[in-house]
C-alpha cells in the first residue's frame, strides 16, 4: 500500500472501529423496520425549552460562555442537584456545564486517569465508559454486577482493588442492564472510597426514569461522600434533546475548576444558545413533567417487558433507564437463529425488521453476553406497538 | 491537607490553569472597559441561519446525529471545499463535523499523535493548539515563523524533523500574527509532508478574514498534498456563531473516518439543531456576504493598526485574521509601564481600560513575547471606535 496514502495513526486510532449498533441502524433502515437498538429517544422536546432556545437565538446570545457554562444555568443546576439529588454542593463553581454528559465524562476522567492508573467499571457496561476510559490510559478492572435484581458485592470489588486504583465508574440507574442502586449498595460504596482513596464518576443521566417505586440516591449525598464524587447528569434524555449535547458535572470546586479547564480545552464550552434554553428545564417544568415522563416511560416498559416474555425471552424488568437486557439462552437451544447474540439480533432484523443491540457489546469478555440482546423502549408509542407485533407476529407468543 | 479533600489527579491536568486571557477579562469587567482580548467577535449572527435554526428546533431535529455529522451538511461542505479552496476531496466521507473546528483539531490530534510522536508548530502559535497537541502525549518542536511578513524557512522547519516527526499544524491565516502562506511556501511545506512522510493539520477558520488583496491558499489544494492534509474551518468566525461549536475538517476517507470515530466517542456528534442551521451557510448567503465581511474587516483593521501606531507601537498589519501582535519594544525603554508584557497588558487595563493578550501567551520562551501585545479587532464599529478613542487619550497620540 502506497505509504502516502495511509499515514500511521496513532495506536489508540487503530483500534477504532464502527460499533455495531451502527451497522444495525443501517440494515434496519434498508428493511424499513423499527430501530429499538440505539438509545435515542424520538419523542419531542418539551415547549418551554424550545421557547427558550428561540429567544436566546434571536438574541444572539451566540458567543463563547464560559468554559463551566453560563452562571443563572449553573446556579439552576447546583440549586437541583442540593434540592432533588440532596447533593451537598455549595456554589455554582461546584457545576461544570459540557457538551453533554458525555463531555463532561471525557473532561473528567482525562482529569483523574493516566497510564498505570486503573478503574473499576462495572459489567454489563455502557460502551461509551469503556472506550472513554480506554483513550486515558488507564487499565480497566471489570466487576460482574449482573441485572436489576443482583446486588452490589463488596468483595467482588475489592477482589480487583490495587494500590494502583484510581477511580470507580457507577452508572445508576444503569444502562444495559436497568439496574437501579440501592442508599445501601452505595454506602457499601462509599466505605470502599474512604479505605481506598478512590474517587467516583457517577453516570445518573436516567435519574428520571424510575419503576415499580425505585429510588434514586446520589452517591454524593451520602455522608462524606461528595468530596470523593464527579456526578454527571444531563438533558438529553429527560428533554428528549440527545443531539442538542448539553450535560453537566458536579463535584468539588477544585476538581470541577480542573474538569472545566479540560472542558475548555476539549470543547471551548457547551452550545451557548442551548445553554439558555436549559434553563426552562429548572425553571418552566415542574413535577408534572417528570411525573408524566415516568407514567410514559413504565406504560412502555411494560408493553415490551411483557412482548419479549411472551416471545420465550427471559425478561430482568428494569427498575430504571429505558432499556431490556433480555436473555434468550432457553430459545439458543430449542429455536433456530438464536444461536448467539449475533445470530438473534440478525433474526430479529430479518424475521421482525427489529433492531437491537448484541450482549457483547456490554462486556469485555464477548462470551458473557452471547444469550443477551439489548431493546429500547424510548419510543413514541405507536411505534413501540407495532414493533411489539412485528415481535409477536415474527416469533409467536 | 486532608487526602480526602483533593484527589490526586492525572499530570496532565495538574498542569492546567485559568489562563491570563480570562483573568484580563474579569479585570477589564471590573473597570467596566472594552476587551480586545478575546478573539470573540460581537456581531449579530446572519438572519438566514438563525431562521434555519429556529425551523430545526421547531421540527424537533434534536436526536444524536451520525458521528460525522448528517449528510446534507457534509455533502454542502464537500462543494464548498471543491469550489472554493480547490482541495480535492470527492465523497461526503471525506468530512467530519465536529463541536467547533476545535473538536475537529482535537479529534484529528488524538487520531494522528501518542506519546514518543513528534509535531511541528510555528511560532507564534494559538495557545490551543499548543495545549491539545500536549495532550496527546506527543513532543512538540517550535519552528519560529515571525509576523505577516515573514517567509517560511524551510531549513528552519528541517532543523526539528527527526525520525519520530509524524505531523506538522499549520494555521493561515494565523491567529495571532496574521501571517497567510503564501502558495510558494506552502508548496514547500508540501515537499517537506512527502521527503518526510508527514502529516499536516491545517486550521483555516479564518479563511475569509483577507486584507491588501492576500489570497487564501488551502495546503490540500496543492498537487499531492491532499492524501496527507486535514483540513480545518468552521462556522464560528465567519457566521458570528463562536458558541454554536460547529466546525468541520476534510481529509481523505480512511483518515476522516478515523477521527469521526474518535469525534463520536468525545462528541458522540455536533448538535445537531445547529447544523441543520449551518446549511444555510452554504445555500442562503452569497458571495455578497462575505465581500461585506471583508469590508467591514478592514475598516476596523485600519482603524485599530493606526491608532496602535499612533500611540507608539510598531503594528506589522495583518494580512489575515482579526487580530494585531503588536509590538512595543521601544515605548519599554521609554515609557513607564511597559516594561514588558505583563506590564504592559495591566497598563493598558489600568490607564484605558482597555483588555489585551500578553505576548508570552503565543510562544514557548515567555521572553520572545515580552514586548508584544495581541489585540482583537472584531468589534462593533462603535465600541472599537470608543476602545480607540480611550487608547489615544491615554497614551496621546
Ligand atoms: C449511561 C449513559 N450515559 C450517557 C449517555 C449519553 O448522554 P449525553 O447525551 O448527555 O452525552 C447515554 C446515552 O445513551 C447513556 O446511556
Ligand atoms: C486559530 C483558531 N482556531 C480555532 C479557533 C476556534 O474555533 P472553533 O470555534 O471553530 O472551535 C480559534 C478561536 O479563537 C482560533 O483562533
Amino acid at each position: 500500500m502506497d505509504r502516502a496514502a495511509s499515514p500511521s495513526l496513532a495506536a489508540r486510532a487503530d483500534d477504532l472501529q464502527q460499533s455495531d449498533i451502527r451497522s444495525v441502524t443501517r440494515r434496519v433502515e434498508e428493511v424499513d423496520g423499527i430501530n429499538l437498538g440505539q438509545g435515542v429517544c424520538d419523542l419531542p422536546t418539551p415547549e418551554p425549552i424550545k421557547a427558550r432556545a428561540h429567544q436566546a437565538i434571536r438574541d444572539d446570545a451566540s458567543i463563547y460562555s464560559h468554559y463551566a457554562g453560563i452562571e443563572p444555568l449553573r446556579r439552576a443546576i447546583l440549586e437541583k442537584e442540593q434540592a432533588h439529588n440532596e447533593v451537598p454542593a455549595t456554589s455554582p463553581e461546584d457545576v461544570v456545564v459540557g457538551v453533554g454528559s458525555t463531555g463532561v465524562f471525557v473532561s473528567a476522567a482525562f482529569t483523574l486517569l493516566e497510564d498505570g492508573d486503573e478503574v473499576v467499571l462495572f459489567e454489563p457496561f455502557y460502551g461509551y465508559h469503556r472506550n472513554i476510559l480506554e483513550l486515558t490510559g488507564a487499565t480497566i478492572r471489570y466487576v460482574p454486577l449482573g441485572g436489576p435484581d443482583a446486588t452490589f458485592d463488596r468483595s467482588a470489588m475489592e477482589a480487583v482493588l490495587t494500590d494502583d486504583t484510581k477511580a470507580v465508574v457507577v452508572n445508576t440507574p444503569a444502562n444495559p442492564s436497568g439496574k437501579v442502586w440501592t442508599r445501601e449498595e452505595l454506602s457499601t460504596l462509599a466505605g470502599l472510597l474512604h479505605a481506598h482513596d478512590l474517587v467516583a464518576i457517577t453516570d445518573e443521566i436516567y435519574e428520571y426514569m424510575l419503576y415499580d417505586g425505585a429510588e434514586h440516591v446520589s452517591l454524593a449525598s451520602l455522608p462524606g461522600a461528595y468530596e470523593r464524587t464527579i456526578t454527571l447528569s444531563g438533558f438529553s434524555k429527560a428533554y428528549n434533546v440527545t443531539g442538542w449535547r448539553l450535560g453537566y458535572g458536579v463535584a468539588p470546586a477544585p476538581i470541577a475548576e480542573k474538569i472545566g479547564l479540560m472542558n475548555d480545552l476539549l470543547y471551548i464550552c457547551a452550545p451557548r444558545p442551548l445553554q439558555h434554553a436549559a434553563l426552562a428545564a429548572f425553571e418552566d417544568l415542574d413535577d408534572d413533567y417528570v411525573a408524566q415522563l415516568q407514567a410514559d416511560y413504565a406504560e412502555r416498559r411494560e408493553l415490551l417487558c411483557e412482548t419479549l416474555e411472551a416471545i420465550g425471552f427471559d425478561v430482568p424488568w428494569p427498575d430504571g433507564a429505558y432499556y431490556v437486557l433480555a436473555h434468550f439462552g432457553d430459545l439458543a437451544g430449542t429455536q433456530a437463529g438464536f444461536a448467539d447474540d449475533a445470530a438473534a439480533c440478525d433474526t430479529l432484523i430479518e424475521d421482525a425488521h427489529i433492531g437491537s443491540v448484541t450482549g457483547r457489546s456490554f462486556y469485555h469478555d464477548p462470551a458473557d453476553g452471547q444469550h443477551e440482546l439489548r431493546l429500547c423502549f424510548a419510543k413514541e408509542l405507536p411505534v413501540l406497538r407495532r414493533a411489539c407485533e412485528q415481535l409477536r407476529a415474527a416469533f409467536g407468543g
